[in-house]
């Protein structure tokens, strides 16, 4: 067991610029922060009981704490780390961070700019506590709060997976690959957000669920409503052949399933030609408030809500279909 | 019990600024950043069970994140707020960011700039869990590792009185108000960071305890030295007398006492005289390594260390007194 000193001075070993009271930075543009914090057994189960390594740990969490820099359409630049553990050693923080430094070279790579690690915090904790501060910059911030009647709704990759692997996972099955790799190894979108801020009104990216997330961007452009077409909804031909033999609905996966770290946007018309980046367009922003689908009825969004998740984990099978 | 959307958004009517993927601002000087975590029964005791109220725990959380800024001769201009807590009302979120806000007021009015809550997250977890990200900017911000051979030491403030706190109450015994002010509702020492910044060469917020911070300095200025005179160090005539009575040294609580928030600095002799805030010279960096009292014997660099902490609490009195 080394002492937090010992800790410190190993991690300045691999990133030299920690180790100061405040970490200083510059930026060019218009700065942007964000953080995430994550709790075992809350946000990812007790390291050794599951899947999960704690590389696979390092990297999600990064991964998750990025995907807010790339829903304003920015460039993540420093990355702060607190980590609240009952006991590490070097060993044990070297497999945690090299999870992290996997999603920052990523990341890096995507953005052609670097993001590095230049500050954090060790603590005591008997639960494992990780939380990640992220300071990016960006030309034109896009927020959650710009979206108009008439825009199109469009998604970067495909949805549900996240959602039915817990699933699988808590019913004591065996993730098939293409579960398991959106579980450990999701995607960064960075580089999508960077070519999608030039075109598009409001942006957020998928963590508490498709129908949530976007329940956010339209309260925050002024009560605006939605309706989405489901039959344009990106779901894997796995994921559904995966539903039907349980019995269980894609679309409501697709609708509910949270930490996806897929972008949600909305645009004009007019633009769609242009947006250079892999997507689908899943319906329309309306003057009408609530959210409806191509039939005409309503959408409750449903996802991820950390004091709901009590009563109601996330990874459980939802008992009230979302979708009326 | 609410749920975290409407935690939000009763958040969102005292803090416009939050609620979205991040949040954007702008820095004139370069940038400072830092971060720190607190654990219910870590770093506070259990509200409910202790003399902290959640108003306290705010204030005080609060006041250890900014005063990082105030080691680094800057100005806090953004803080983003983490809660991880298990259930948590209007109520509860209210009271404790009353605290929190308490804090901020007070580090508005001494650096004449606002400082304001942009962002956070809120999560659930059995323990409480506050993780605080403070962002700021300084002209000539001040690291520990400009210290130079022939400087002065100086201290704001004075010390002891944490730990003393800490240790009568571990023992069951009711804290005088000398005592219970300086736990309950330490200063932040923004303004003297900012007037000490155009003045000092290295400078450090009293976390762990005056030796141990210093050896921060000493190590980050390239493995130097200091001679600390003990008869100067600035205790309360209080602190002495509770100390004597009790049979404690007072010197070991002044020099190991944590969470003080003090600063503690070094600056070229020729400069004393223009310091404008009220300090005490303690001693001098000296080329030799290692830390010594004024007749020569070593002093031992003991504090808080989170994880030797498992077996050494820093609020039992110690066992091996660090003053040889």
């Amino acid at each position: 067991m080394a002492t937090e000193f010992e800790i410190v001075e190993f991690l300045r070993t691999i990133f030299p610029d920690i180790g100061d009271d405040a970490a200083i930075f510059k930026l060019k543009d218009k700065g942007i922060v964000s953080v995430d914090t994550f709790i075992e057994n809350v946000h990812f189960p007790t390291i050794g009981t599951s899947i999960f390594s704690l590389h696979d740990i390092g990297y999600r969490t990064t991964v998750a704490t990025l995907s807010d820099i790339a829903a304003m359409g920015g460039k993540a630049l420093y990355l702060l780390v607190s980590i609240g553990v009952e006991k590490g050693d070097r060993t044990w923080f070297k497999e945690l961070y090299d999870g992290v430094q996997q999603a920052l070279n990523m990341a890096s790579i995507a953005q052609g700019v670097e993001v590095k690690v230049v500050g954090g915090d060790i603590t005591y904790s008997k639960n494992l506590t990780i939380s990640m501060t992220v300071i990016g910059e960006a030309a034109t911030p896009i927020t959650r709060g710009g979206a108009q009647p008439g825009d199109k709704i469009g998604v970067t990759g495909e949805f549900g997976r996240v959602k039915l692997a817990w699933y699988t996972l808590k019913q004591g099955g065996v993730l098939p690959d293409w579960l398991k790799i959106k579980l450990l190894q999701p995607q960064l979108r960075l580089k999508e957000g960077l070519t999608l801020s030039h075109h598009v009104h409001a942006m957020i990216d998928i963590s508490d669920g498709l129908l949530l997330d976007l329940s956010h961007i339209l309260r925050m452009s002024g009560n605006l409503g939605a309706v989405i077409n489901l039959d344009k909804l990106p779901i894997l031909d796995n994921v559904r052949e995966w539903c039907e033999k349980q019995g269980l609905n894609p679309i409501e996966y697709a609708l509910s399933s949270g930490e996806e770290f897929e972008l949600l946007f909305t645009y004009p018309p007019e633009v769609e030609e242009q947006i250079n980046v892999g997507f689908t367009p899943i319906g329309e922003i309306t003057h009408q408030p609530g959210i409806y689908d191509n039939k005409g009825c309503k959408l409750t969004p449903r996802g991820w809500d950390h004091f709901a998740r009590r009563t109601n984990p996330p990874n459980t099978p939802p008992t009230n279909p979302s979708t009326a």
